[in-house]
């Protein structure tokens, strides 16, 4: 099919696009590689911005975080990139959730649909994870992402991007939709309970913006960058721990009178958190990691077991979590805008991934646009 | 009040009782002491039977597992002792639950009933813990327990022992329980699923007949004494594993078609059961820790994180999972009896509580009986 | 104990007070009675207001609408009202959760906490509901309630009032619970999804502002009075609907593009408003009760089966959604004074009733204030 | 493609296959049709045995019990039948959750795997119901069932046939599973609680075996019919009440002690049925509606609200509670075969309709058999 015989819309799609693919580590290069067609379900989706993931850096850098059995990303023309957003330009067999000119942005997975796992709703922990023949989908994981000027995603991979949002700060739903999912497994019904985020990274500031949105009550968030920590009020936090000054079990004590929390989102990775968050939470807390150390670290269980307390590890949004943090962003309840520091153009990739690894210049959320501004 | 007075009906209370009391760690002293008096909401029973758990060792050297801050039970008159069963002999004002000759088993807390957990149903984590006066009691931890001839319990602490359960077998439907309320944190809903019991300890093999009993399918016991393991496969085991022999993570993936299980009950403690049972499940799988090795271990939270596992802490029986256990061995669900080995009277309890420790005779389940038989 | 004697703090308390008494149906009467005393975990409260709720009518003028068995409110010195707030100034046995001074609301249901339902959390639903000898009570039903100069409140029937939120508003809190518990049991997490509010009275009216604080979208109220309905806007609606000039349950459907919404909160009592409710939600969608007409009416259950619709009665507020409430209103993510209409002094309680009966003057929310403002 | 072309296994698939077709109401022929050709995610069923349902006998009478809005089923060669089981002789693109030879047997409901229901796991309650373009299939419903020789499944809608299961009783499971997913809505954990089962048709019948396999005690079976609930008690019920003889609530409240049950398994479809369930309950107590009366009856909502009851509408199976049936007949844990009563060759679908449909020779489940025996 040629472009011309496509473009018989106000979307017309070109034969080929620019993508970034990945050769071998760290090896991205820009090509021209043809645009993806839809299939039943799917739509094509123009990309207009794309956030970068700390995750990102380490697939570019080490391949997939997941255990995909033997598979490795590189050499395999395969774009990476997850926190996109961008305006629908096709429909797929049979879709009518969408149309034509909706903008969306997206979360990562589409389960499998036919697991045990997607069966009870669960789909981000889809049993054939890594197998686009059984259906499942993580765009920018298991199959190609955002770093393109178009992506094919699932319907449901997609959410509409509420007015007045902008492109920037759409690619930032999937981050708090993360959050989200995070308040989610702990209980959801959090008005008026206390709530610690450790690491005020995009998942933990999003975590007090979503937190407060909700009712929680103190928010308290911990971290080590002072700027961070005042972004973090900026969100929400009813106070702010910097952990190089204050012990930071002993702060939320004295924060708390003494009483704890009844719930932590860890979103460091930091080899002590589960440590201090089960120190944090009264007994019969609960903790939500959502991020995590690369190495074994040693754990307390015996302090986890005798205080009743449960531990949820999470990897990405789930649950449509996504679309209730789009809701309150179109409501805004909190200022997603905030932690988006940078902004590049598709062909300077490789140096929005240097601010966002080295965090240079205090970037915190770099992301890269499509088109003017 | 004398016992004269009290003997108006056919259970006759003396004014003194013999119970046993720990004096510093590991002295043990039988005494005579006075019978409790039971208040609004409880009634006094006349222990017949309890049973030595591994936690009442703990206790007599080590003091209490749980951290009652700054409080040892060593040198206060205190009487050790939680899996008892007995007969109701005296009703507190207000107690109409239970009448007087009831045949009773025991849960050991009740909590304070008026803090936030306490309100939410999770009495096992009272915020309250060890503060009798505001209405806490877990009797042979916080209070006074079994090893003596009465004591006093919260109407919310006991369950009706049903008809043909012996009284020795009665002493373990709190051992039932605790595995019970395990698989209810887990999820309940377990017909037909992969469950994996590590650990063949009482409350391990108790965790096979409850899971059998409610249809699990595989139930999987791994431990390392063969004795011990034939005992799980009499108690419903579909397949026991001798780690000893094979690698436990490697059975299970052999009996599961590689598949994994759905769900953990980890009772052995095992510095490597954590991993080991994260393992075992599959992608979004849940591991419930009824038991915790006492030092600090390696734990591979990337692999929990990665593979959305839950993990849940629990000290003892909670949510009523007593009085369901109670039900399915009134069933005859499973055969509770086979891990009863022992038996002493109240003045053997040394000797009772030395086979318990050192596993004399293959030891597992000893019960100490206050009357003949 | 004479007045003088208690008088050794700020909080002196006399030995009687003035309090309503009914004695038979629409008969009250204003007394001097002894001021009660707290027992173990109660408190002394003096009162500083109490609104009047449409369950006090019923109960003045036809008993308890629970059926206690046999058991009517009549001529039994029994003081009504149960929507109140006020002042710790006696502390009984054991309590710490309460300080003399503080500021306080109230919630009705103390369980007993040692039947089934309150040793699962569900204490609103307590099996032992109007027996105060064992440990329940219904303040303002089965117990003496607040139009009364003081009353004892058990400390699970109690919140802090947050700074900042007047007396009158305070009163309120407990309304708001009730609205946030229908929620709750609902699933509790409702941001970004439609919920419909059916009936502008004070509790559909809170419904509204604790739906919209919680994210919900869009948050729909029906009804039939304008007034109100404007009300409804200015707390939170994005839509409201006046059944008189468009039927509800097309309204619905066009305000949702016809997909219908999540979640239905039932507050109007009308006849046939579970069959319209249930033609608001989609496929398996859930509706609250929390009214309900007075004799039986005709219900299309074929339609509510066939659509796997649940439906959930609930009486009153529980699982301490009042706290919640409290936190949100504290949070002012609503404006709960607005449907405070009208203040009496105590003495003019039957003016109270009447203009909360009769809605005179457009009364929504009619309050009683003991001292001066 | 011919027969001779796909014959080269030891399934040979014929062109065509003899199958019912409902022309007009009523109108049932058996015709020669093409054998359907599976999907991706679905296989070809050879069916070896079809039970026929109440609602079979609806469906061929009236249409589709579910509002499918304008679309009735007669006259488009649409065959009925949902209660199968069989061997899967062909597999669909990308399944290898079967294999060739594999025995099966089916729920109903393939949701779309798109909407927000499925999303959620909510399959029975697909948005999308009734639109096969969209994925969503309800074998026997809105897509051609099992009174055929062949029939395409997605592999959502099978389970294994465990070992030593009948033909017979395998068209039973999906029977018990709907049963057992009333169960499920209710809650789940039952060992222990009161079930009242009202109904004692197939489905009734199945909830009763279920219940006890599961530990429920007491399980109470009302009917009419004295050989209908001997039947039950062969399947497990504890007692059983013919409420010609006994008024239902009075005989629930006397088995019980006045207490009452927990939970309500309501497959009469009786007019007063709800009623009398929210009597039978204890206040807090759950029903599940797996039957209703075609025409809107009257109930007490009243007592509803009041009693905090909760009323979960059910349609079919689903939550894969089919497997956890099967797992449990498998188990041999309750004699579904008890309810089969009579058998006929696929020519004869006609006399085992009117069989079920009279309860001729007092039939309970008939089943169609293809092949010999």
């Amino acid at each position: 099919m040629s472009a011309s015989l496509r473009s018989g819309n106000e979307y017309p799609i070109p034969e080929t696009m620019r993508a970034w693919v990945l050769g071998g580590p760290e090896e991205l290069s820009l090509v021209e590689k043809p645009v993806p067609e839809p299939g039943p379900a799917e739509v094509l989706v123009r990309i207009d911005a794309v956030a970068i993931c700390a995750t990102d850096l380490e697939i570019i850098r080490h391949g997939l975080p997941a255990s995909i059995e033997g598979e490795l990303p590189f050499n395999k023309g395969y774009t990476p990139g997850h926190e996109y957003m961008g305006t629908v330009v096709k429909l797929g067999p049979s879709v009518d959730e969408y149309q034509l000119g909706d903008r969306i942005a997206v979360e990562i997975h589409a389960g499998c649909g036919r697991c045990r796992r997607c069966r009870e709703g669960m789909y981000t922990s889809c049993l054939n994870y890594g197998f686009p023949s059984k259906g499942h989908r993580a765009n920018g994981f298991s199959t190609d992402g955002g770093f393109a000027e178009y992506a094919v995603n699932h319907v449901n991979t997609m959410v509409h991007v509420p007015d007045d949002i902008t492109d920037e700060e759409a690619t930032l739903i999937v981050t708090a939709g993360t959050a989200m999912y995070g308040l989610d497994v702990l209980g959801g019904i959090i008005a008026g309970e206390g709530v610690v985020v450790i690491g005020p990274g995009p998942i933990g500031l999003m975590g007090v913006g979503v937190a407060k949105a909700l009712g929680a009550q103190p928010v308290i968030l911990t971290g080590t960058r002072d700027r961070r920590l005042e972004m973090g009020k900026r969100l929400g936090a009813d106070a702010v721990v910097n952990v190089n000054h204050e012990d930071a079990v002993a702060a939320v004590q004295r924060l708390t009178g003494g009483r704890g929390v009844q719930y932590v989102l860890e979103c460091s990775g930091a080899p002590n958190a589960l440590n201090e968050a089960a120190r944090m939470v009264n007994r019969g807390g609960r903790i939500c990691l959502a991020a995590f150390p690369h190495e074994p670290v040693s754990v307390d269980l015996a302090y986890i077991v005798r205080n009743n307390i449960y531990v949820f590890g999470i990897r990405g949004e789930g649950q449509s979590a996504t679309h209730r943090a789009a809701a309150l962003m179109g409501q805004r309840r909190f200022d997603a805008k905030l932690i988006h520091t940078h902004t590049f153009p598709l062909v300077e990739l490789p140096a929005a991934l240097r601010y966002a690894r080295d965090r240079v210049e205090d970037a915190i959320k770099v992301v890269v646009k499509m088109r003017g501004s």
